[in-house]
């Protein structure tokens, strides 16, 4: 007797009552669901931010319905849809990018469809607020089992919108990433994973040491390198100490043991970066 | 087999475990409760910014029992109360206005009670914490079905303390409103809604212009109009224009399509502003 | 029917998926749990924060399968351990002295292992989220009744590691107590408790003159003392004005009535005070 699962993330913040209207309006639909929030506190109109984290989050949670809400578009002619993934989630949202990292990571896109069904939304629908109109009820519908299909006419995957991503460049002796993201704690995540640093660099042991140069603006000062060392945990790292080295998901990471590594080493999101090593 | 719903709204932040506690203490008394939190991050000590978030949240819930908790009074002889609504909700919190703009929402008030009796509160009542003494126990006693009329003497909705909040004023040609709160977008909404402007000036048709006066201050210099454009949603603005829209609860709302429209147009709550037609 | 509850309390922040990654992997392993989260906006590294919170939170939830995780040191050799007490909560986290107020509370400790056992964790363990690798399946496996002897070597209560937290002074004539914690209102909590205060200077009615002496530093000049009353409830001091009280866990509370009191009298954490009544 599993209560079936629906997961949220938004942009819409703790404060307003936004997301918990979200949660309402799927309760009066299906009260029977587990409702569990992945985040509401993404940084507002960050899509980008909202696909990273449904990609880290995703993989851990239960196979179900999840409902994502970074809509700088909503209102506009940006299509509400619904993404069956090969595990067998169904990725509710607007097709703006923010679904498909995830999608990717869980299997791909098995089917899509527009959400235009009007039994399967509020009587009303507001131009500001598809969060409660469109998206909650499509999850609750979806969670009491009616069909995708059901929903809207199917929408061909190739045509859905694809954030630009840049992807890093492993060359002979160095590799090229970009920094993707400064999560709450200020590690500095990367846009390149451990496997394609060894692929640039060959293998490294902790302590291995590093320069991070940093390409801070075309015209601008080249800024001296980071110089640190490739660690397997923070720990190894002195307290203050900045560090590289594979976070929990697999990616390169930047951080300060028990500090701010985006704070004490300047970095912010997009900057360019190339690692090279030192020995 | 559905779960009684109690929503719970407080300015106790969600860092201090206040809000968990209340958690903790309905589940012990009622542990079939489905729980759901409006928001525990309200302003401190700003009561008219609760009784909004609740007049939005409410109609999108289900019937239930919703605490609500931003209670500067508390340990002095403001009285906890619980109200039933027109619609079968009841609502418990402090009598110093928070509840009554959902309640008259929610179908107007049917019946109050004081909430006097000490067998559905902690044995031990604070001076300082009645959500976790007083109202958390209240909640889950009503949400196992106790009658109101048990939890203490009925209470005269005419006595309930109501916020002064200012009326709109349609006028010929104009409309006079105030500043109601700004979210954490930074969407400025007014207390008037749509149909008063439709009131002063007409029906509006996307693109129609309008300038928007604010009064900052009796001694100050009157500052420049705003000038902006009706617009049915944030998309048909450009990106960083202002516009002023009917939000997705029918009310009146400065906005600046992605950006912030308190920061770029220096509105704070209870600024009087006018609008008028200028094409 | 009542599921069994596993509550979550974490420095990881409320806009990085790790709480609800946490959650994610408790519900696919029992399906069935309750989950409340006390908090997951301890500030980050603040052990002491952490294991104050708990010990607040604990005496209101229902027995139960608490994690906590305020881990500077994951990866490195501190031991993951989970902690049976006297009331019969399990208390799941590492060994830094987060667990240690609260299992004090509850009860004491009537057991305790270290989670060694590979079958109760996630089949990749990474080196900084034991949150999710380690820590939520224990307590999802624990919540649905595997024997906590199952999960690893017995650890010898006496042998856990216990946070440095100085002892409030009674003498006679004056408490010497020092700031423990500054909630989001700005109410700074003492060391010390009421008890402690009638020890030192005898039963107190609401109205009497204190003074608080603030030790700023060893060789910076001695600030001059505040000077305030002792209050039975906020609301007997006038809006603006500071108070000392019983707060509503037994602490000694600096506050100031509708007023953030760390910021009016510039006190932050370790902080010594001296309070002397003066009538």
């Amino acid at each position: 007797m599993i209560r079936p699962l629906i997961s949220l993330l938004t942009d819409f913040g703790l404060r307003d009552p936004s997301a918990a209207i979200m949660r309402g309006v799927i309760l009066g639909i299906a009260p029977d669901v587990e409702l569990l929030d992945i985040s509401h506190e993404v940084r507002k109109f960050r899509i980008r931010d909202g696909a990273l984290l449904l990609w880290c989050a995703l993989p851990y949670l239960p196979i179900g319905v999840h409902v994502a809400v970074v809509d700088p578009g909503v209102g506009t002619a940006r299509r509400p849809v619904a993404i069956r993934t090969g595990r067998g989630d169904v990725l509710v949202g607007p097709d703006n990018g923010l679904l498909l990292m995830a999608a990717d990571r869980m299997g791909g896109i098995t089917a899509a469809v527009e959400l235009t069904e009007a039994a399967y939304r509020l009587p009303m629908v507001s131009t500001s607020f598809h969060g409660r109109d469109v998206f909650a009820p499509a999850a609750a519908h979806l969670a009491r089992g009616v069909a995708l299909e059901r929903f809207g006419p199917p929408v061909d995957p190739v045509g859905l919108v694809r954030l630009p991503i840049p992807q890093p460049v492993p060359a002979d002796g160095e590799l090229r990433a970009h920094v993707l993201y400064v999560d709450t704690f200020g590690n500095v995540k990367l846009t390149a994973f451990a496997d394609d640093l060894v692929q640039a660099l060959g293998a490294l042991s902790t302590g291995n040491r590093l320069t991070i140069e940093v390409r801070r603006g075309e015209s601008g000062a080249r800024a001296r390198p980071v110089e640190l060392a490739w660690r397997e945990t923070f720990g190894e790292a002195a307290v203050g100490e900045p560090l590289l080295y594979e976070d929990s998901y697999g990616r390169l990471c930047l951080a300060v043991n028990q500090g701010d590594a985006a704070a004490q080493l300047e970095l912010t999101e997009d900057l360019p970066v190339v690692i090279r090593c030192t020995g």
